[in-house]
Protein backbone atom coordinates (compact mmCIF):
# COMPACT_ATOMS: atom_id res chain seq x y z
CA UNK A 1 0.00 0.00 0.00
CA UNK A 2 1.44 3.16 -0.89
CA UNK A 3 1.69 5.95 2.01
CA UNK A 4 -0.16 8.47 2.50
CA UNK A 5 1.16 12.37 2.08
CA UNK A 6 0.13 14.71 4.13
CA UNK A 7 0.36 18.72 3.73
CA UNK A 8 0.33 20.53 7.19
CA UNK A 9 0.98 24.43 7.25
CA UNK A 10 2.52 26.51 9.96
CA UNK A 11 0.97 29.81 9.80
CA UNK A 12 1.10 32.81 12.51
CA UNK A 13 2.48 36.88 12.74
CA UNK A 14 6.00 37.76 12.72
CA UNK A 15 8.33 36.54 15.77
CA UNK A 16 4.88 33.33 16.67
CA UNK A 17 8.01 30.84 16.44
CA UNK A 18 6.50 28.67 13.47
CA UNK A 19 9.60 28.09 12.12
CA UNK A 20 11.51 27.03 14.35
CA UNK A 21 8.17 24.78 15.50
CA UNK A 22 8.19 23.44 11.84
CA UNK A 23 11.62 22.46 12.14
CA UNK A 24 11.57 21.03 15.24
CA UNK A 25 8.38 18.98 14.13
CA UNK A 26 10.48 18.02 10.78
CA UNK A 27 12.91 16.56 13.07
CA UNK A 28 10.42 14.65 15.20
CA UNK A 29 9.06 13.05 11.61
CA UNK A 30 11.86 12.53 10.79
CA UNK A 31 13.40 10.22 13.52
CA UNK A 32 9.65 8.62 13.52
CA UNK A 33 10.26 6.94 10.25
CA UNK A 34 8.15 9.92 8.23
CA UNK A 35 9.47 11.07 4.67
CA UNK A 36 9.21 14.86 4.98
CA UNK A 37 10.07 17.83 2.85
CA UNK A 38 10.25 21.04 4.60
CA UNK A 39 9.07 24.12 2.38
CA UNK A 40 8.21 27.83 3.13
CA UNK A 41 5.92 30.60 1.23
CA UNK A 42 7.61 32.96 -0.27
CA UNK A 43 10.91 31.47 -1.36
CA UNK A 44 10.25 27.33 -1.68
CA UNK A 45 12.23 26.47 -4.44
CA UNK A 46 13.94 27.98 -7.69
CA UNK A 47 11.80 30.87 -8.78
CA UNK A 48 10.54 30.97 -5.85
CA UNK A 49 13.48 31.80 -3.89
CA UNK A 50 13.72 34.57 -6.18
CA UNK A 51 10.27 36.29 -5.40
CA UNK A 52 10.55 36.36 -1.95
CA UNK A 53 13.69 38.56 -2.54
CA UNK A 54 11.22 40.82 -4.34
CA UNK A 55 9.02 40.67 -0.99
CA UNK A 56 11.28 40.93 1.93
CA UNK A 57 13.78 43.16 0.72
CA UNK A 58 12.96 45.14 -2.17
CA UNK A 59 13.29 48.74 -0.48
CA UNK A 60 11.04 51.10 -3.32
CA UNK A 61 7.45 51.54 -3.89
CA UNK A 62 5.48 47.95 -3.75
CA UNK A 63 1.85 48.64 -4.90
CA UNK A 64 -0.54 46.52 -2.90
CA UNK A 65 -1.95 44.22 -5.72
CA UNK A 66 1.53 43.50 -6.83
CA UNK A 67 2.26 42.66 -3.64
CA UNK A 68 -0.68 40.25 -3.52
CA UNK A 69 0.15 39.08 -7.31
CA UNK A 70 3.81 37.89 -6.04
CA UNK A 71 2.74 36.25 -3.28
CA UNK A 72 0.21 34.18 -5.23
CA UNK A 73 3.12 33.75 -8.29
CA UNK A 74 5.36 32.22 -5.24
CA UNK A 75 2.50 29.66 -4.25
CA UNK A 76 1.62 28.90 -7.53
CA UNK A 77 5.32 27.84 -7.94
CA UNK A 78 5.30 26.25 -4.81
CA UNK A 79 2.20 23.98 -4.77
CA UNK A 80 2.89 22.91 -8.47
CA UNK A 81 6.83 22.39 -8.55
CA UNK A 82 7.13 21.42 -5.04
CA UNK A 83 3.89 20.17 -3.14
CA UNK A 84 2.21 18.65 -5.19
CA UNK A 85 5.04 15.60 -6.45
CA UNK A 86 6.01 15.32 -2.56
CA UNK A 87 2.34 14.32 -1.70
CA UNK A 88 2.37 11.87 -4.20
CA UNK A 89 5.02 10.19 -3.50
CA UNK A 90 3.82 10.01 0.20
CA UNK A 91 5.76 12.44 1.93
CA UNK A 92 4.25 15.16 4.51
CA UNK A 93 5.15 18.11 3.48
CA UNK A 94 6.06 21.19 6.03
CA UNK A 95 4.53 24.91 4.62
CA UNK A 96 6.21 27.47 6.84
CA UNK A 97 3.08 29.81 5.93
CA UNK A 98 0.74 29.24 3.41
CA UNK A 99 -2.74 30.54 2.20
CA UNK A 100 -4.03 31.65 5.91
CA UNK A 101 -0.85 34.30 5.11
CA UNK A 102 -2.58 35.90 2.29
CA UNK A 103 -6.14 36.61 4.22
CA UNK A 104 -4.31 37.04 7.74
CA UNK A 105 -1.85 39.89 5.88
CA UNK A 106 -3.35 41.13 2.65
CA UNK A 107 -6.91 40.30 3.91
CA UNK A 108 -7.48 41.43 7.67
CA UNK A 109 -4.29 43.25 7.47
CA UNK A 110 -3.88 45.40 5.17
CA UNK A 111 -7.68 45.75 4.44
CA UNK A 112 -7.81 43.94 0.56
CA UNK A 113 -11.63 41.76 0.37
CA UNK A 114 -10.98 38.75 1.73
CA UNK A 115 -13.33 36.72 -0.98
CA UNK A 116 -11.47 38.40 -3.54
CA UNK A 117 -8.06 37.46 -2.03
CA UNK A 118 -9.95 33.35 -1.29
CA UNK A 119 -10.41 33.23 -4.73
CA UNK A 120 -7.24 34.10 -5.63
CA UNK A 121 -6.45 31.50 -2.84
CA UNK A 122 -7.75 28.87 -4.75
CA UNK A 123 -6.23 29.75 -8.55
CA UNK A 124 -3.19 29.69 -7.10
CA UNK A 125 -3.79 26.26 -5.24
CA UNK A 126 -5.63 24.83 -7.56
CA UNK A 127 -8.26 24.09 -5.13
CA UNK A 128 -5.66 22.00 -3.12
CA UNK A 129 -6.01 22.61 0.94
CA UNK A 130 -3.58 22.02 3.52
CA UNK A 131 -4.69 19.06 5.43
CA UNK A 132 -3.45 20.25 8.87
CA UNK A 133 -2.60 24.14 9.67
CA UNK A 134 -1.05 25.68 12.50
CA UNK A 135 -1.64 28.92 13.93
CA UNK A 136 0.89 30.05 16.64
CA UNK A 137 -1.01 32.78 18.77
CA UNK A 138 1.05 34.90 20.26
CA UNK A 139 1.13 38.77 22.21
CA UNK A 140 2.33 41.23 19.68
CA UNK A 141 4.31 42.73 22.30
CA UNK A 142 6.31 39.25 22.53
CA UNK A 143 6.40 39.31 18.92
CA UNK A 144 7.79 42.60 18.81
CA UNK A 145 10.51 41.24 21.49
CA UNK A 146 10.84 38.51 19.08
CA UNK A 147 11.48 39.56 16.07
CA UNK A 148 13.98 42.57 17.15
CA UNK A 149 15.32 45.25 15.83
CA UNK A 150 16.24 43.31 12.34
CA UNK A 151 13.24 43.42 10.79
CA UNK A 152 12.67 42.97 6.52
CA UNK A 153 10.03 44.87 4.57
CA UNK A 154 7.33 43.19 5.83
CA UNK A 155 7.68 43.16 9.74
CA UNK A 156 8.55 46.56 9.80
CA UNK A 157 4.62 47.18 8.62
CA UNK A 158 3.98 48.61 12.64
CA UNK A 159 2.49 47.34 15.80
CA UNK A 160 -1.41 48.06 14.96
CA UNK A 161 -0.74 46.14 11.56
CA UNK A 162 0.43 43.23 13.47
CA UNK A 163 -2.49 43.32 15.82
CA UNK A 164 -4.78 43.11 13.20
CA UNK A 165 -2.62 39.69 11.08
CA UNK A 166 -2.97 38.46 14.75
CA UNK A 167 -6.67 38.72 14.62
CA UNK A 168 -7.08 37.65 11.68
CA UNK A 169 -5.67 34.20 12.22
CA UNK A 170 -7.48 33.92 15.14
CA UNK A 171 -10.82 34.96 13.12
CA UNK A 172 -9.49 32.07 10.29
CA UNK A 173 -9.12 29.46 13.38
CA UNK A 174 -12.70 30.27 14.02
CA UNK A 175 -14.21 29.33 10.72
CA UNK A 176 -12.33 26.09 9.99
CA UNK A 177 -12.20 24.63 13.42
CA UNK A 178 -11.31 21.20 12.36
CA UNK A 179 -8.52 22.08 10.30
CA UNK A 180 -6.88 24.72 11.96
CA UNK A 181 -5.51 24.31 15.64
CA UNK A 182 -4.62 27.24 17.62
CA UNK A 183 -1.40 26.89 19.75
CA UNK A 184 -0.36 29.36 22.57
CA UNK A 185 2.69 30.45 21.53
CA UNK A 186 3.21 33.24 24.36
CA UNK A 187 4.92 29.59 26.43
CA UNK A 188 8.74 28.17 26.18
CA UNK A 189 9.51 26.81 22.89
CA UNK A 190 9.70 23.59 24.62
CA UNK A 191 6.28 24.20 25.88
CA UNK A 192 5.20 25.03 22.43
CA UNK A 193 6.59 22.10 20.28
CA UNK A 194 4.73 19.60 23.49
CA UNK A 195 1.18 21.44 22.44
CA UNK A 196 2.04 21.24 19.29
CA UNK A 197 2.89 17.34 19.07
CA UNK A 198 -0.21 16.44 20.86
CA UNK A 199 -2.20 17.21 18.02
CA UNK A 200 0.51 16.38 15.34
CA UNK A 201 0.54 12.63 17.27
CA UNK A 202 -3.51 12.90 17.55
CA UNK A 203 -3.75 13.71 13.49
CA UNK A 204 -1.51 11.21 12.49
CA UNK A 205 -3.11 8.29 14.36
CA UNK B 1 -8.69 73.88 -18.34
CA UNK B 2 -6.89 70.68 -17.50
CA UNK B 3 -5.52 68.68 -20.71
CA UNK B 4 -6.92 65.23 -20.72
CA UNK B 5 -4.88 62.58 -20.19
CA UNK B 6 -5.14 59.16 -22.40
CA UNK B 7 -4.30 55.63 -22.32
CA UNK B 8 -2.96 53.87 -25.47
CA UNK B 9 -1.49 50.48 -25.63
CA UNK B 10 0.51 48.49 -28.52
CA UNK B 11 -0.19 45.06 -28.90
CA UNK B 12 0.13 41.88 -31.08
CA UNK B 13 2.49 38.74 -31.23
CA UNK B 14 6.31 38.81 -31.07
CA UNK B 15 8.10 40.36 -33.72
CA UNK B 16 5.18 42.47 -35.03
CA UNK B 17 6.83 45.66 -34.51
CA UNK B 18 4.69 47.34 -31.81
CA UNK B 19 7.50 48.79 -29.76
CA UNK B 20 9.18 50.11 -32.57
CA UNK B 21 5.42 51.66 -33.88
CA UNK B 22 4.60 52.55 -29.87
CA UNK B 23 8.58 54.90 -30.06
CA UNK B 24 7.55 56.55 -33.14
CA UNK B 25 4.29 57.32 -31.64
CA UNK B 26 5.94 59.04 -29.03
CA UNK B 27 7.77 60.90 -31.01
CA UNK B 28 5.02 62.24 -33.40
CA UNK B 29 3.14 63.09 -30.73
CA UNK B 30 5.67 64.49 -28.42
CA UNK B 31 6.52 66.50 -31.61
CA UNK B 32 2.91 67.81 -31.92
CA UNK B 33 3.51 68.68 -28.38
CA UNK B 34 1.57 66.77 -26.35
CA UNK B 35 3.48 65.56 -23.23
CA UNK B 36 3.04 61.53 -23.02
CA UNK B 37 5.14 58.69 -20.64
CA UNK B 38 6.39 55.41 -22.87
CA UNK B 39 6.06 52.40 -20.35
CA UNK B 40 5.94 48.55 -21.37
CA UNK B 41 4.71 45.37 -19.26
CA UNK B 42 6.00 43.83 -17.69
CA UNK B 43 9.17 46.29 -16.73
CA UNK B 44 7.69 49.63 -16.32
CA UNK B 45 9.96 51.06 -13.84
CA UNK B 46 11.65 49.98 -10.09
CA UNK B 47 10.19 46.26 -9.15
CA UNK B 48 8.54 45.54 -12.20
CA UNK B 49 11.96 46.05 -13.75
CA UNK B 50 12.92 43.05 -11.73
CA UNK B 51 10.05 40.94 -12.56
CA UNK B 52 10.45 41.83 -16.20
CA UNK B 53 13.94 40.28 -15.88
CA UNK B 54 12.18 36.52 -13.94
CA UNK B 55 9.69 36.38 -16.69
CA UNK B 56 11.98 36.78 -19.79
CA UNK B 57 15.19 35.22 -18.70
CA UNK B 58 14.83 32.90 -15.77
CA UNK B 59 16.11 29.52 -16.97
CA UNK B 60 14.39 27.00 -14.47
CA UNK B 61 10.60 25.61 -14.50
CA UNK B 62 7.80 28.35 -14.25
CA UNK B 63 4.03 27.31 -13.30
CA UNK B 64 2.52 28.29 -15.47
CA UNK B 65 0.11 30.39 -12.93
CA UNK B 66 3.29 31.73 -11.62
CA UNK B 67 3.88 33.59 -15.02
CA UNK B 68 0.41 34.83 -15.15
CA UNK B 69 0.71 35.66 -11.47
CA UNK B 70 3.97 37.78 -12.30
CA UNK B 71 2.36 38.92 -15.33
CA UNK B 72 -0.48 40.56 -13.09
CA UNK B 73 1.91 41.42 -10.26
CA UNK B 74 4.16 43.65 -12.98
CA UNK B 75 0.67 45.31 -14.23
CA UNK B 76 -0.51 46.54 -10.92
CA UNK B 77 2.65 47.85 -10.16
CA UNK B 78 2.90 49.87 -13.55
CA UNK B 79 -1.05 51.20 -13.21
CA UNK B 80 -0.69 52.27 -9.51
CA UNK B 81 3.20 53.38 -9.93
CA UNK B 82 2.76 54.99 -13.16
CA UNK B 83 0.17 55.59 -15.54
CA UNK B 84 -2.60 56.66 -12.88
CA UNK B 85 -0.34 59.55 -11.68
CA UNK B 86 0.26 60.56 -15.90
CA UNK B 87 -2.88 60.75 -16.75
CA UNK B 88 -3.94 62.56 -13.89
CA UNK B 89 -1.18 64.73 -15.08
CA UNK B 90 -2.99 65.09 -18.45
CA UNK B 91 -0.16 63.05 -20.11
CA UNK B 92 -1.01 60.36 -22.88
CA UNK B 93 0.54 57.18 -21.40
CA UNK B 94 1.87 54.76 -24.44
CA UNK B 95 2.28 51.06 -23.41
CA UNK B 96 3.99 48.22 -24.99
CA UNK B 97 1.84 45.64 -23.61
CA UNK B 98 -1.23 45.65 -21.45
CA UNK B 99 -4.16 43.47 -20.63
CA UNK B 100 -4.49 42.16 -24.03
CA UNK B 101 -1.39 40.51 -23.76
CA UNK B 102 -2.42 38.41 -20.91
CA UNK B 103 -5.98 37.48 -22.52
CA UNK B 104 -3.99 36.40 -26.25
CA UNK B 105 -1.12 34.75 -24.31
CA UNK B 106 -2.17 33.17 -21.16
CA UNK B 107 -5.64 32.89 -22.38
CA UNK B 108 -5.79 31.93 -26.47
CA UNK B 109 -2.13 30.92 -26.39
CA UNK B 110 -1.32 28.65 -23.13
CA UNK B 111 -5.54 27.45 -23.09
CA UNK B 112 -6.05 29.34 -19.51
CA UNK B 113 -9.14 29.97 -18.79
CA UNK B 114 -10.27 33.09 -20.54
CA UNK B 115 -13.36 34.70 -17.61
CA UNK B 116 -10.49 34.04 -14.61
CA UNK B 117 -7.90 36.14 -16.71
CA UNK B 118 -10.29 39.08 -17.52
CA UNK B 119 -10.75 38.76 -13.67
CA UNK B 120 -7.39 39.05 -13.01
CA UNK B 121 -7.00 41.95 -15.45
CA UNK B 122 -9.73 43.44 -13.94
CA UNK B 123 -8.22 43.50 -10.00
CA UNK B 124 -4.79 44.13 -11.17
CA UNK B 125 -5.66 47.59 -13.36
CA UNK B 126 -8.31 47.96 -10.50
CA UNK B 127 -10.91 48.20 -13.51
CA UNK B 128 -8.54 50.60 -15.98
CA UNK B 129 -8.78 50.17 -19.16
CA UNK B 130 -7.02 51.32 -22.18
CA UNK B 131 -8.71 54.35 -24.32
CA UNK B 132 -7.40 53.16 -27.54
CA UNK B 133 -5.57 49.92 -28.13
CA UNK B 134 -3.55 49.09 -31.45
CA UNK B 135 -3.15 45.35 -32.55
CA UNK B 136 -0.03 44.83 -35.05
CA UNK B 137 -1.22 41.65 -36.41
CA UNK B 138 1.72 40.37 -38.79
CA UNK B 139 1.87 36.58 -39.87
CA UNK B 140 3.48 34.17 -37.88
CA UNK B 141 5.95 33.13 -40.64
CA UNK B 142 7.37 37.04 -40.82
CA UNK B 143 7.25 37.54 -37.51
CA UNK B 144 9.37 34.64 -36.50
CA UNK B 145 12.04 35.64 -38.92
CA UNK B 146 11.94 39.22 -37.78
CA UNK B 147 12.58 37.93 -33.96
CA UNK B 148 15.74 35.94 -35.48
CA UNK B 149 17.61 33.67 -33.05
CA UNK B 150 17.81 35.71 -30.04
CA UNK B 151 14.53 34.61 -28.52
CA UNK B 152 14.21 35.45 -24.72
CA UNK B 153 11.80 32.62 -23.13
CA UNK B 154 8.64 33.76 -24.09
CA UNK B 155 9.50 34.00 -27.92
CA UNK B 156 10.72 30.79 -27.81
CA UNK B 157 7.33 28.87 -27.19
CA UNK B 158 6.88 27.52 -30.73
CA UNK B 159 5.34 28.53 -33.92
CA UNK B 160 1.76 27.22 -32.96
CA UNK B 161 1.88 28.79 -29.55
CA UNK B 162 2.01 31.85 -31.70
CA UNK B 163 -0.51 31.03 -34.22
CA UNK B 164 -2.95 30.64 -31.58
CA UNK B 165 -1.73 34.29 -29.96
CA UNK B 166 -2.39 36.04 -33.27
CA UNK B 167 -5.54 34.76 -33.33
CA UNK B 168 -6.51 35.70 -30.06
CA UNK B 169 -5.63 39.03 -30.66
CA UNK B 170 -7.97 38.94 -33.54
CA UNK B 171 -11.03 37.47 -31.30
CA UNK B 172 -10.25 40.50 -28.31
CA UNK B 173 -10.68 43.12 -31.68
CA UNK B 174 -13.84 41.57 -33.26
CA UNK B 175 -14.63 41.50 -29.45
CA UNK B 176 -14.19 45.29 -28.62
CA UNK B 177 -14.06 47.35 -32.04
CA UNK B 178 -14.16 50.43 -30.90
CA UNK B 179 -11.72 50.13 -28.36
CA UNK B 180 -9.13 47.89 -30.39
CA UNK B 181 -7.93 48.54 -33.97
CA UNK B 182 -6.26 46.23 -35.84
CA UNK B 183 -3.02 47.63 -38.32
CA UNK B 184 -1.84 45.54 -41.31
CA UNK B 185 1.90 44.86 -39.92
CA UNK B 186 2.71 42.43 -42.46
CA UNK B 187 3.71 46.02 -44.36
CA UNK B 188 6.99 48.19 -44.18
CA UNK B 189 7.55 49.76 -40.47
CA UNK B 190 7.05 53.57 -43.11
CA UNK B 191 3.40 52.07 -44.26
CA UNK B 192 2.75 50.74 -40.86
CA UNK B 193 3.51 53.95 -38.86
CA UNK B 194 1.21 55.81 -41.75
CA UNK B 195 -1.81 53.39 -40.45
CA UNK B 196 -1.49 54.00 -37.33
CA UNK B 197 -1.47 57.85 -37.15
CA UNK B 198 -3.99 58.17 -39.62
CA UNK B 199 -6.41 55.88 -36.84
CA UNK B 200 -4.22 58.19 -33.87
CA UNK B 201 -5.44 61.42 -35.64
CA UNK B 202 -8.95 60.62 -35.75
CA UNK B 203 -8.95 58.89 -31.81
CA UNK B 204 -7.84 62.64 -30.79
CA UNK B 205 -9.68 64.90 -32.96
Amino acid sequence: MAKKGYFITFEGADGCGKTTQSKLVQKYLEDRGYNTVWTREPGSIGLGQKIRELLLHYDGDVAPRCEAFLFLADRSQNIENLVKPAIQQGKIVICDRHTDSTIAYQGYGRGENIEQLEYLNNLATGGMKPDLTFVFDVSTDIAMTRVGKEKDRMESAGIEFHKKVRNGYLEIAKQETDRVKVINANNSIEQVFEDTKRILDEFLN
